[in-house]
């Protein structure tokens, strides 16, 4: 598609544009929050299946007004798609069938392969841009919402040869200004390194979870004892089963992969108590802390 | 054993006790610099396998001298025991051997029932105050201790009725001074839960960091997409073997039940990826979920 005369809403000294959010939760809540904080945003739109959410997000200040999805697109400059990954697709899809030529989508899913998959044929698949900024907190819904959030994290751009580079360059700039690193990717690379890196931590952390309310039948124990290494490892195991059964179910193979791998790890390590073989159980951990290295980069 | 006039030295308006720390590392070095901060201790003696660490140490201002351990404890009034804990066995009855009755000795140990056992019977076990502060960070070494820490978490102390009152009294105030929240049980208790809490967090963490190096050989990857949630389930990847080999060979069979019952819930997880149950595996993070209320107490 060509550049038009519409597309000058996105500029920089244009006093900012109409956002839409489609989904109003954490993610979507706290990129209003932060583009209006950084004057991209003038107006936010919210689109919400559910009423409850819209107003709280209204009551939050997080978005301006409440509309139905076609109204919401009609009046908006970018879509940016915040939902279940299940849903992103057939949503995008819709979306894309109602956008003209001077709307930028974008959505902030943990998987993209099933995604970009979808829309790869779509006539309007240039206007939308793929991205996973790897930035959240457990918590969810609008009152999760906080400014100043995906700072200092990465963001994945996928298949960016496949979408406009003004709408890439305005994505890429309202990230960047936000704070985050940006990573290009295939969707497919993407969803690997995301079940390495994202999805299992989430799955260990619901396990562990389990297994200690599963064990420990004294709750005040839990809560007496449990100190910041207990709670940095269980953190992640207060997130909400409707984010994270969509993204297990579409990074399934990748996940099962990975999955099998750690039970793995932890059947060496049950294996070393076992056999009392302390040496092989100090290798174990002396090559666990060669992460450190790796993270530091 | 009778309260005598050299325990005075542990009253309030008596300028500050020596201190001996025995092991020079993260937790002796924070508790030295903190009992000099809030005025406990006057003068730090270090005792250490390793001349490098004692220099260290010297060189940081944690101790105020470096001594052989016989001439520490004849210059010391509180005795500190951090080291691994299957050197804290013999190391506590050699200490228990030397101490006068003025003395009181303490441990940090994260393991207590082996070492409750072996000084059971000793005849200045009253001296003796057996505690786990649940505090530490994933360093290690004189260089890791910092000021203020312990703070805001619980400290079990074990056995409290085998301790003399005064010696109690003497080690309650301080932990209490720096901000913890004081928890008393027996020894056996202390390691199950301690296994649940604690030592289970570290396994899997170790594992976790070893799946990752295992499957994931774009190291690259690694550090660019690394957000908040594989950084903090990873954390405890970074703790020490030689701190915590001894904590699993003490802890054993409970962290075999423990573990066990973790491989179970994560073949849960995997087992719902396989047959595409995602009903179930829905309700397994709609359980994991429940520790969130369960920590918030």
């Amino acid at each position: 598609m060509q550049q038009d005369n519409k597309k000058d809403v996105f500029a920089k000294d244009n006093g900012g544009f109409t956002l839409c959010i489609v989904g109003v939760g954490l993610i979507s809540g706290s990129f209003a929050l932060s583009l209006k904080d950084k004057g991209f945003a003038k107006h936010v739109i919210g689109v919400s299946k559910t009423k409850a959410s819209e107003e709280k997000a209204l009551d939050l200040g997080i978005i301006d007004e409440a509309l139905p999805l076609e109204e919401a697109i009609a009046k908006s400059d970018l879509i940016y798609i915040a939902i279940p990954v299940d849903a992103t697709v057939p949503v995008s899809i819709n979306i894309l069938n109602l956008i003209d030529e001077h709307h930028i989508v974008a959505d902030a899913g943990g998987t993209k392969h099933a995604l970009c998959k979808a829309i790869e044929m779509h006539p309007k698949r240039a206007r939308y841009v793929a991205t996973h900024p790897m930035w959240g907190t457990e918590f969810s819904g609008p009152e999760a919402a906080v400014h100043n959030g995906f700072s200092g994290r990465s963001c994945v751009i996928c298949e960016k040869e496949k979408s406009d580079t003004d709408a890439v360059a305005v994505v890429e700039n309202i990230y960047t200004t936000l704070g985050m690193n940006l990573v290009y990717m295939q969707a497919e690379a993407h969803d690997i390194h995301a079940a390495y890196i994202s999805h299992i931590s989430h799955i260990t952390s619901f396990s562990l979870a389990n297994t200690v309310l599963e064990k420990e039948k004294e709750e005040d124990a839990i809560f007496q004892l449990a100190g910041g290494g207990f709670e940095s490892t269980v953190r992640l195991a207060k997130s909400s089963p409707a984010t994270w059964v969509p993204i297990f179910k579409q990074n399934r193979e990748n996940l099962l992969d990975v999955l099998n791998e750690h039970i793995t790890q932890l059947r060496k390590f049950k294996a070393c108590l076992e056999k009392e073989n302390y040496d092989y159980l100090y290798e174990l951990i002396a090559n666990a802390n060669k992460i450190e290295k790796v993270l530091n980069g």
